[in-house]
């Protein structure tokens, strides 16, 4: 995909506590530099999500498809490429990818599943998808 | 699937640094549960993950994909429970479900993918397949 | 100190990722380690931290002092015993020690001040003290 | 202290997965962000932690004491501001002192005192004190 037909993306720096025994970052860390890289797109569209936990509405992930093509080591740096899918009725899907910098060699694919629930319970994205821009 | 048809299976606990804002274990954590069960998986086999690596042999994750079911929170209990496929010539599947205790709720169901390599190149798992049962 | 004069201990063993890249457990997971003895101490006083932090009360950590002896490496196990003094009107002091099992081999000592807090406020820890048997 | 008075300086910015179910980062989390500033001064000297651990050369933490004075929260920017100390023939002492960006308050002071092994060994941190400056 070209890096131009993503709707957003963000750069990080591999920090040395994120790589394990094995010299490279371990496969956890890059669900949290996903959940980062998701945190900011929703902050530029201006949905915080720490407010929308107080609010009752959370963004829960129901699934998680990463495949990991080449490891990154400390102190890479790297930038994760995001688009958004509506799923049915009720899902977002996040295709976020990431490359490493500067010689975009793809690291992980990763398709990321959630719903917005309040009190636990599912909720029709309604409108945080036309402030999305999914409509 | 019957806890009977898994060939493993560790009982871990949630402890409150693994949740995060919502209350909830942090998706990410979920992989170092499945991580950590794979791991006491190899040894008690006697394969020793950081003996392996300081051999030169690396067992690498490829591919996650990981469906949470239901969350978990401070303290629960919980077992994950494996079985181990062959895929391929190279390829090793674990099959690995979490379920919280005492009550068996179903919290997430993981296939983990991963392949062994040595100086960074995969290697046929030979002898690791025989010392694991796949044959 | 003698393992007797010690009032609460708990035992963990190190998962590999809590391992870095020296192959020793990273300086930070102690805080973890000692923050889950203490949490394990206060359930065994059945005070549960996350409930008290849902009524508004969160204990609060201002101080860390840690010596690291000796480094924890993959799979070891390990006991933190624990000593609560209380030090002036609001604050509660923490001597946390760490040692290897089974060779009680010290590896870190600690001393952790927290204080109670209500609304962000310090709270004298009047009737916990009488909970924590300190009277 | 003056910001002109420390040494080196490096801006980080709160990840909503760094703060733990009270909402602000855990306690462990700044050790974490200590370490990180540390490698960033390191690099800033030429001196990469990974290659000195490749080469047997390891700088080990071998004491940390830090107050937490005010917590940080989700998405906060912060400073983490430095100096180096000689301290006896084998120590260097780091003073770190966190601010929150822009308003400067202080977030947290520590000290952290290393040691520079090799082969587990104390070291004269000899050539690594000139390339550092302290001469």
């Amino acid at each position: 995909m070209e890096a131009s037909s993503y709707i957003f993306s963000t750069e990080v720096t591999v920090r040395d506590y994120e790589c394990d025994i094995q010299g490279v970052v371990n496969n956890a860390n890059y669900l949290h530099y996903l959940e980062h890289a998701r945190h900011e797109f929703l902050i530029s569209k201006e949905i915080n999500f720490t407010e929308l936990h107080n609010a009752g509405i959370d963004l829960v992930v129901t699934k998680v498809e990463i495949e990991y093509k080449f490891p990154l080591r400390s102190r890479d740096k790297f930038i994760i490429r995001l688009n958004l899918l509506r799923e049915g009725n009720l899902r977002l899907v996040f295709i976020q990818d990431i490359f490493r910098l500067p010689d975009e060699k793809l690291i992980a694919r990763a398709r990321v599943t959630g719903v917005a629930t309040r009190n636990g319970k599912p909720l029709p994205p309604g409108n945080l998808i036309s402030r999305l821009g999914l409509e």
